[in-house]
């Protein structure tokens, strides 16, 4: 049994770590720690979890972490990994952070983008990228693992194919992206989060370039593609709690593809990763299928009159861009089948 | 292994019975009816399945049914079950009917409200009532449940513990319930369940004791109170996919409880039934806690202005009111523990 | 040209009462104040004004409001009316004020409930209860209003033909009312109101006689009763952004009504009241059908199975249940028609 | 007072011109046609109008239509105008036509999308198309007005500014959009729009430039560049009942614009055009800012980093998009002010 803590388990994303872990037939829960809900069950912080788990809470503590867990779970803001993570590494634990703090390469880019100075910038170089999908054997073989963004998983997973065979124009791409509102997090109760302010609305974000998940996008598809490769990206909240929805724009070079040449490529591309389901032609992805799994569906289309492609991804950004990408990290550390204790579809509907 | 077939696996209680049985332990799928997607897989009925289940749906054929199944659940309108079902139990299958056809033990009273003449009343007097918190010693040995109602379920888990106890004055019942869209059905898209017309709006329907819950919700209660009830049932249409919300008006007889005492007593009554959580003093059930998942959240409330007691039940409709609660059965028929195959909690948040 | 102000202009309430104001004929607004957004032009708060309504908002500043200003709406939380009136009263401004500050008439009722020592019990008297179907005459010759609160709106309007005549038992009074997420207002933007909590759940709260609606539901019950009246009454909260719907259950004393009946007598009763809809037998009201009004939809029902009327009634929760109702009472006291810039129907489908 | 009938009144688009046309200073609604509700009031077909509007609806009947009204409006599904317009136009009644009829100037390109025989090619060379914030001119002479699509006019109001002055790359447009459902129409109420399936969802459709609108939005913007424009365009369908908000993308030719110049770009172009709000630097449309209202807001965004304009445009699909541009259209036919009966702005927040 690998006995995992959870640091930051009543956050949205901690939360469901706590929910999959639970039900893990390899995981043992041997630390919750939570600041708000120290001192009480879990249940009070994740009422889903009342007449399930009879967890306490904890305050954060590193010793107990290092005495009890073999492996840690880092749900926390952005800039506390970094400062936190060293000891755990010393002690030989595992670490699988959910902060952006390991994953961009250059500590600049980090310094720039999240307005923090790195404190462990060594760090970086020794952990690995967590999109299975992609890295499977560092995966494996990591002690640190920078768990992916979510909008940065569903863009990098739409595009890896069509890059790798250098397809399209890496000039090309646009990234329009709809997220569910529970992205911004549990503790970020911000007017914006209001339901009044979000429900029937619609409306995009950090246009024009400027949200931090755009250095991730770029410097993962760069390394896909072994070329720089610049992005556009706009996010927008809409109004569902989960779900997030990439339709991706990019030329074809030299064109001749048909849609249905594209469709088998993709099929065969993905065809040992578990949780990527490329659909056939004619069909299209909806959130609401894949809402409580840790699938990622995807659709292309060659549109002949702009000889463009279209990709659109759609996953559960606390599952697929959070916390189940973070379990399947874990099975593929310990050696498990990478499915194990996520293998089952969302219910029907949401 | 169970070998099992679901009559009607397209539509929103059909599908969660299949997605729920495809992860259970002891069941096999021998057979899936739908006769909108006979012929394509399941994935296309529920897309939620794509990549996980690769079953054909087949079209309804009841001696390959006889032949490949041991159990069938029967997901039908009302008054299809009353016709089919004999030729299975003959044949020595066990059923679950997820319709109203066997759940009134009065053939009069089954057509008065459904305005259809009973075609088997010698079934009814057969079929045991499905509510495991109730009936799992019936439930155990039976070959024929009647799968109760999603309000009625709510309503029952409750009121059962003060009725047992005749705490209560058996005309002051009111049971306010709020529903989900999906509680509607997935075939019958008319105006009422189209997008425009649910958002945003909050609506009761069949008011004043017309809706065909309301002589479910009679019998079970005066069967568990050794008395005649009539209750008031309104229910209401929430604009949200799952869900059901119960809260019940009754008045105390003679006083004298305060609610600590009776969240103790309810809490005592439902010691061993794993689906039903009673909260603390002063908790508060919301569906979003249940969704997803086979459990009912109960609170209670004793109000001395008014000498009454406000009773709060929810769950997911779809399950612990209709698919959960059917595979709970089948658990029991087999001898398994009740909680095989729906034992987890539901995600957070929805 | 009624020179009128608003304190608090960037609230919900606030809000609604800056965009009807701007429109209405015999209005001037000469003075909206906000402190989050002093110095700023009003669409920066209401982005629905943007190139509509250009005014600055400014900070609070009682000798700025006396000098331009006839009437003063208060949109501040509890607390703050009861201070600040006195002086605007001597300077001979009208006022009406939206928060609970006069509406209980016993002040120790108002510190038991809002935990606040009132602080101008002499207002207390002085000020008419805005509630126009109902006081209209009062209304008119009042300098200070104390506008209702919008669960009380919705019950009285329900029940107060019933009382008046004693048709029901006073002692079987259950309102049971949804509302959405607006009425928790803008500046209280807490964890329960964060979209991911609120969306898809169904919940309620206050339970058992606690919400701080029920002394002014009773206070108001019984004086058109004239018999001291205590209720149930259930908030509960819903994911919409506006709208109360109240189902209300009573025992009709002696019995002999038909629902045919009652209909006709609640439209006689409500014959000269413009913005109430008593709906003819079997329609039921939704709240989707009174949003963007200051309509009231009205639906009755008796059920002779138990002898109890059910009385179900609709508001938009900022429109009748503050802001719109605020404007009809400002138009009785000037004796406009009571309809003027208040008189248009909503929108549909919201 | 312009005579006015509405063929189509129970549906979405023709119940918001019944709204607003009933509230018209300069407007008698002389005709109100309904096939499904003829011979009811029109509240209950469109209950927000119950208490407020009494008049019946009735069946087609051209010569009545005839003599009673000065103008008509045609909200009826495609192909249904084309045969009936003759009759009136030679009746010398003005039309103003809400379906796809005479919107493509090429018959053939209808035939193409539509999949129709167009019966009155004469027609569309003296059909008018209705946008006027383009061609106010050309509609106030009018006969017969060709009311735009939804999604193209939020297109065409993004980039006119843009293409009027060759600013970008024709080839490089890329229409990104996402609508509400009350955009599918209220008499198709098929299982896409059923609740259970949109809520909590996120979807596109028609993908690859095969939508019907792709057509429409490609021969207005080439007519305003003055070259042949060809776009991507994807409509995806987002749980809220109104609003359309399109995200678009494209090449600045040249660059040296940054975004503060291209704000005040827009602002010039669009300073006498009462509808449209071009926000400031740094604001970002969104589609709870006008609902309710004809209002378009407008973001722009310069991306340096990609030499990409990202252009924002936020409008009521219903209204500006619909029934309230068909009204703006109307009031230059007959010479009034563009924004009578139109003026006000929407609640907030929906």
């Amino acid at each position: 049994m690998i006995r995992a803590g959870i640091i930051g388990a009543s956050g949205y994303g901690g939360g469901e770590l706590t929910r999959i872990l639970s039900g893990h037939p390899d995981v043992e829960l041997t630390y919750l720690s939570s600041e708000t809900y120290k001192g009480r069950v879990i249940g009070a912080a994740l009422p889903n979890m009342k007449g399930y788990l009879d967890i306490q809470c904890e305050g954060y503590n590193p010793s107990l972490a290092i005495e009890r867990c073999d492996l840690l779970f880092m749900a926390q803001h952005n800039g506390w990994a970094m400062k936190q993570a060293s000891q755990y590494l010393d002690a030989g634990l595992k670490l699988i952070d959910l902060s952006a703090d390991f994953r961009l390469r250059a500590p600049k880019s980090y310094e720039q983008w999240y307005k923090l100075t790195h404190e462990s910038p060594e760090l970086i170089k020794q952990a690995v990228y967590g999109l299975p999908e992609i890295y499977a054997d560092d995966i494996a073989g990591a002690q640190l693992i920078a768990n992916p963004g979510c909008f940065v998983t569903s863009a990098i997973l739409g595009l890896a194919p069509m890059l790798t065979e250098k397809l399209i124009d890496p000039t090309s791409i646009i990234i329009d992206s709809l997220s569910g509102v529970s992205g911004g997090g549990r503790s970020s109760f911000k007017l914006d989060y209001h339901f009044a302010e979000v429900n029937q609305s619609m409306k995009a974000y950090g246009v024009g370039g400027i949200h931090r998940h755009v250095p991730e996008i770029e410097q993962e598809l760069s390394e896909i593609a072994s070329c720089p490769i610049t992005v556009s990206f706009t996010p927008h909240l809409i109004p569902v709690t989960r779900g997030i929805l990439s339709t991706i724009y990019t030329n074809i070079i030299g064109g001749g593809w048909d849609t249905g040449e594209l469709v088998n490529y993709y099929k065969e591309y993905y065809k040992s990763a578990p949780f990527v389901v490329v659909l056939d032609e004619g069909e299209t992805p909806a959130t609401k299928n894949v809402l409580g799994s840790n699938y990622c569906h995807i659709g292309v289309k060659v549109d002949p009159r702009t000889n463009r492609v279209i990709v659109i991804s759609a996953i559960d950004n606390l599952i697929k861009g959070m916390a189940g990408q973070a379990v399947q990290n874990m099975n593929l550390m310990y050696g498990l089948d990478q499915t194990t204790g996520i293998d089952k579809p969302g219910a029907f509907p949401w």
